[in-house]
């Protein structure tokens, strides 16, 4: 198993009323054990789609070739898209190797360009050179008002500084099959299009396409992370029990705090900064995937040890509303020594002759203890390096979670009604606007 | 004034019983009208020091020569600090000034370590040259376990590069006058220390030395930054009724809709790209000043657009316990031209021959419109343009909301008594475990 899933602080047994009373969590187990079995049936077609691309690499040799040409003509790479189509590939790439000496500059630095605000725009285009500048354009519909104008006013930058005639070969678009403006408009202007996976939402795409050609473009082992997340769908697939699946336990969690103990928020809180954008990425994975009918919780995207010295007084002694999830890892020994002839003050004695990351690991502890002592339910994922399998088995965790708590609750994880509305409104004050 | 305030579509009578109801916000707009006299009254000396703090530009000659000489020395500059030492600098500097062209690498780059995840520091120390990079050291107690690691971490790897006698030219620290383990360590090497402003808490401090040091460096304008909350600092002085203060009205309703509706999240949700910082500054002093004795709601930083693609379908359909606050600015017109000839598609009809900025300005008040709709309570900071008055008043802004609601809820804005367990047993691990 890629990390351990220890739930203890979680239930009334261990931290009182303000845990999951074990009757409760048993009931709910049961439920869940039904979920996993759904899910684990092969007509579920939107599941299956999932199940059936991490378990595959077919797909990873057409992304290589395109990674392996974005890394030789170009230095900076601009991902335009938003939603779904952003958050996966940032949340990789933020584990991109570090570079050694003398390889700085190997790989292109990639740019996540998922808002419109024209200052942004800008700013980036004072970094870049158009030469050796290339894009990734991602939209799931073809059709996201966002999207659309990035490309279109990024079309007509380069169009200028390269000419009509070249400015298409530094454009790769990935949208679904069939009629979707973002295809047309390639094709018009014979830029690659890749097949958007037209079963899988933009939220859980992460490990498809528009997740994975970002990846590999910064040095991502694509195998390794479909490998890791299916190693999690094994874990659905192989068991007839949900005691036995870390995310059905925590879908079960989720939901029984949620229902029985007003809990409103759910905190996700890693001890390492390049799963910080994976605390987004859940976010949006969460808050879209439960938020319907007047139902879901709160997603929170938190980081340790930044959070300890932003959010920690409102989490042990505001409202009792927070479910806590902590990723942690072994930290002991790593990073840079604190020499012990630098220390000469008595109250810095507990740092001198550690590591970094020594403390860290303190802070890890230290933190989930005050949490627990405060008697806010705490689950801990224990991982023991990040690496490219584990954040793949990371990423399914909470794909699955959320499924299965969608179960539960009896929501649709897949849709997300609510913000056509929105949608709409903004095509009809853009027409109705004179144009000057 | 640099911001409307808009706050209508919060009250019962715009949205129904979502919305606060017109007698409770009377009565507490009665209670905040007390709360505004106390705080123009000179006695209060916590907010008399934050009053006093920016309506001063005295101190601000000595930042200006270490800026200048950092800028003149350095190409990178690490500031190593968290919470409060942090994320007002990095909320600042956000606004830092679009190199033209011909100036690029005229100022340093800004590093904000807030953590101490030993691979950020590996990855980091890959990008820079120790010769050519400074560090600010900021901590008010000067006794932050992870800020004083960081430093004596970073102290060791620069006297092994630059030797003994140059390293500390690369470093000035800010910290409180007295016996503190940071300004100790610092004078012990010869180490510029600035004193941080002793009744100044951290949270409040980002228009002090810690947060206008870095933002000197980037280039802002220190003195219009003050400026700008000085005016609203004025509007408390000056005005005998919280009717005319913008930050008493905001308090007011925060505090009735968690009173009385059941709002346990406030969501700040800016427009602006150099906002998404400022969010996280919100959070910290928010979070940290109201989250006592089972009090305190939940603050959430959001951003717009790109939340509208990942949050927006749970603040539409979920659970009703969010009071929205949007901060948009004038976009109409603004940015690159999305031009016809690119757009040869009906669906996209809309974006022909309109800018950038025109689709953000539609997607700001179709948000608003949308939120309304769904009785969601919510209020819209309008600002023109964001520079350096505007930023320092909307920080004022919410400091001032913050304080004032800390009053209306009976809670000490200015301590955080509930993070000091985790220390100490930060402490002890620390010490027990038995050193390698």
């Amino acid at each position: 198993m890629s990390y351990k899933h220890n739930f203890e602080f979680c239930l009334a047994d261990s931290i009182g009323n303000s845990g999951l009373a074990s009757a409760k969590f048993e009931k709910l187990m049961e439920c869940a054990t039904e979920s996993i079995n759904k899910l684990a049936d092969k007509s579920h077609s939107d599941t299956q789609s999932l199940f059936g691309l991490v378990r595959t690499c077919e797909d990873l040799e057409t992304l290589e070739t395109i990674a392996e040409q974005y890394c030789e003509f170009f230095d900076h790479v601009i991902v335009l898209g938003t939603g779904g189509s952003s958050l996966g590939g940032q949340a990789l790439t933020a584990l991109a190797p570090i570079p050694r000496p003398k390889e700085v500059a190997a790989r292109p630095t990639l740019h996540f360009m998922a808002n419109i605000d024209p200052d942004s725009f800008e700013r980036l285009f004072q970094k870049i050179e158009a030469e050796r500048t290339g894009f990734l354009v991602i939209s799931k519909s073809g059709s996201t008002a966002e999207t659309m104008a990035q490309f279109i006013y990024c079309m007509d930058v380069f169009r200028k500084h390269l000419g009509q005639d070249k400015f298409a070969n530094h454009f790769t678009s990935i949208t679904e099959p069939g009629h979707r403006p973002l295809r047309e408009m390639s094709e018009t202007h014979g830029i690659t299009v890749i097949d958007h996976h037209p079963a899988i939402g933009g939220r859980y795409s992460a490990l498809s396409a528009t997740g994975m050609l970002p990846a590999m473009i910064a040095g991502l082992d694509g195998e390794a992370l479909r490998s890791g997340a299916a190693s999690l769908v094994d874990s659905i697939t192989n068991s007839g029990s949900a005691r036995d699946v870390a995310p059905a336990v925590g879908a079960v969690l989720a939901v029984g705090l949620a229902q029985y103990n007003g809990i409103t928020a759910s905190v996700l809180m890693p001890y390492l900064d390049r799963l910080e954008i994976f605390g987004k990425w859940y976010r949006q994975l969460w808050a879209e995937s439960l938020g319907k009918d007047g139902k879901g919780t709160t997603p929170i995207d938190a980081l340790g040890t930044v959070d300890q010295h932003s959010q920690l007084q409102l989490y042990l002694d505001g409202p009792k509303d927070k479910f806590f999830t902590l990723i942690i890892s072994e930290m002991i020994q790593k990073g840079g020594l604190l020499p012990k002839d630098l220390i000469n003050l008595p109250e810095l004695a507990y740092l001198a002759g550690r590591s970094v990351g020594d403390l860290m690991a303190a802070e890890q502890q230290a933190t989930i203890e005050t949490l627990v002592a405060h008697n806010c339910p705490t689950r801990v994922l224990e991982i023991r390096h990040l690496d490219e399998y584990t954040l793949g088995a990371l990423m399914m965790h909470f794909m699955l979670e959320t499924i299965i708590a969608a179960d539960l609750m009896d929501v649709n994880p897949f849709n997300q009604p609510a913000v056509e509305e929105g949608k709409v409104l903004v095509r009809k004050m853009m027409n109705e606007r004179n144009v000057t």
